[in-house]
């Protein structure tokens, strides 16, 4: 089956939004084993939105569109379609019945444009929406489905999981395409490449190597006859890649470096505390992101001054000797955050995140400690960029330390 | 001037990127006064690259292209141009050498596929790439314009802030396009759009409303034959809009709520500290992602245990009369951030982030406390959706109320 995504909406050709439907949809697809081939973006221009809609049902099987199911004069998708097909709008009583109920239920005043959204042709079954007002058209013509969504991404989704995925299930019958991420940290995106660039040539299945906030990302994707078959082609790729990448390798798909982490301290029965300086939070907001966090976490510290510094508890004297971007300061502020909150384990980060250079150390200096009863540790780096990004990476960076001290730890 | 976008690319109908070049782009051509009627995302095969490329030669007079002009086998933008124009690809000297300078001074041996990014046509001028190694290509013939640019986004911006946008400029002739956006926070969107329902059926300036992370975007965007007609048209509209809305405005364009507030402290000469429990850092890494934070911010203090809010100094006696999630704990929590970090002004969040309710309230509740010398105030909120929307929505809520409450101080 020959797929094609349309998204309908004149704010995506202004730049105003970025177009997440089209990527969510293109990385459902492969799941079902339908190929696609065609993304385009069209305003709401009728004349237009039906061109493009008259090539794709030349060219493919499946035309999935979101937007323009809207209730304004700007919303053109069924118009469009009826006009593509040559069939006749009508309004459906079932979701006219709805319609009036939703704007009821909220106690709103139904504006009388609500109706044309009801409407539907001989070809069209209308979709429930569960999370909007407008419902979504199927439409079976022909061997060709073309299935409308709302653009709205909350209700688009509700709607593809709940409506369309169990009807193209029972349709797809191709191979299907199963893919796996292996995710790596503290290696640059080139050495990566070379050092698995012997599975780089395979067709089946693929290795691709991407570049990613966290690190290096490695996804296979296989392709078979059978979900079973293609995880076992996978599994032997990625087994070759762990004895390539060994401990470089922190996590798989859905994983997050923060999770991972948490997930070894629950495991160990240690708890954990932070101190941050120049982060300003981001080290413990991306720790309690995780799910149950509070099991494992204490709480975080963020002086964003000497001063505060020492209100938690470090030794003014040491800002003195050594300065507060130091190995001595990563290494204090690890072990005063572990002992203010009785954990296990601290962690800290202390830096220069610029522009300006400070206390003689140029932007992008920074310093990780790990404290715990057992061992002590500091890291420094130097990461360049703008200050999102060098907050960003070494908070990355302070996750991967925190998990291969851990790791060590029997 | 009509415009058209391709995004080249497998990766993109694989869902495993979204594809934010062409939102990019798109976003750009309105300040040149250039319309853009198409975009579209094609994979890495040179027949369907070459089919798309014929029908926008056709149709448009601006052909912006991202991707494909890497070093390896998958890269076919180049040949797929050379196709279409009927040309032969030969390799440019002055490239060639630039890439091999490169390679040379990162100390790397280059592969002898690079060779290939040297490649142009006679119709093509090879445009240097400052932040990687593909060059774009530069294409006039018959009237049009191909313009092909990296799909790496930071190689893309560049290339077109420096190479592709000025060349743009003295061409673009056509009318001028000016956006402005106002934020507002406090009002459903549907109380927004009813409210400003008479400015929305004008067709110069349009007015756009937005439901976005930090409350409802309204966009202005006007056309004139000048910059200045252009802005004055929407200074007119805004003034309207700020007439109905009035302070539930609190920022326009690249405002963000942190940066909006930080201003005025700086402004007033007050400084800052806080105390958030169930956001775990958001608020504190929100407020410091502003410029110039260590200006007015003391420092953030992120308990995630009761223990943790008694080291901090909150009196446990409260803890056991109120709970920890509670109006009081809401008010003795920015107090103690505040006092504890000699700021004059202290705010905090406690609340039940869920899934479960906690001390018999459900998920969602959330309490806001805001402290100075002179005031105090505590506000109640309850907040539907996962953890990362209501975390996400309450620190929202606790910059808009201290804004209010920076704005009310004489």
């Amino acid at each position: 089956m020959k797929a094609e995504i349309i998204s309908v909406g004149t704010e995506l050709l202004l730049g105003e939004i970025t177009d997440t439907n089209a990527s969510y949809l293109a990385g459902q697809l492969p799941l079902l084993g339908i190929d696609l081939y065609w993304i385009s973006q069209v305003g709401d221009n009728q004349t237009r939105l039906v061109e493009v809609l008259k090539r794709a049902w030349q060219r493919s099987d499946l035309i999935l569109i979101t937007g323009g199911l809207g209730p304004t004069e700007d919303d053109l998708t069924r118009e469009a379609i009826a006009e593509m097909l040559g069939e006749e709008l009508r309004i459906d009583p079932v979701s006219e019945q709805r319609i009036r109920e939703r704007f009821a239920q909220r106690g709103i005043e139904m504006a009388p444009s609500n109706i044309k959204q009801a409407a539907v042709i001989p070809s069209a079954k209308a979709i429930h929406n569960a999370r909007g007002t407008a419902p979504g058209w199927w439409v079976e013509k022909d061997g060709h489905i073309v299935m409308a969504m709302p653009g709205p991404p909350g209700e688009m989704h509700h709607m593809w999981h709940t409506e369309v995925l169990p009807r193209l299930h029972q349709r797809a019958t191709g191979a299907i395409i199963f893919s796996k991420t292996l995710k790596v940290f503290g290696l640059p995106e080139g050495t990566v490449g070379e050092l698995v660039s012997p599975l780089l040539s395979s067709a089946n299945p693929t290795l691709g190597v991407y570049a990613k906030a966290d690190g290096i990302h490695l996804r296979f994707t296989a392709k078979a006859q059978s979900q079973k078959q293609a995880e076992e082609m996978v599994a032997r790729g990625e087994a070759r890649v762990r004895s390539i990448l060994g401990e470089s390798i922190w996590g798989t798909d859905n994983d997050t470096l923060a999770s991972v982490v948490g997930h070894v301290l629950a495991e160990k029965g240690l708890s954990l505390a932070v101190m941050e300086y120049c982060t300003g939070g981001l080290l413990t907001a991306t720790i309690t992101d995780a799910p149950d966090v509070s099991v494992y976490f204490r709480g975080g510290l963020i002086p964003y001054s000497n001063e505060a510094l020492i209100a938690y508890g470090v030794d003014a004297k040491l800002i003195y000797d050594y300065g507060a971007i130091s190995t001595e300061m990563a290494q204090a502020m690890a072990e005063v955050g572990r002992l203010r909150l009785e954990a296990d384990i601290g962690v800290s980060i202390t830096g220069v995140i610029g522009p300006d250079e400070l206390e003689g150390k140029p932007a992008g200096t920074m310093y990780i400690g790990i404290d715990s009863n057992e061992s002590k540790k500091t890291i420094k780096g130097n990461y360049s960029g703008d200050r999102f990004r060098v907050k960003r990476l070494v908070t990355v960076a302070a996750l991967f330390e925190l998990r291969k001290m851990l790791l060590a730890l029997d």
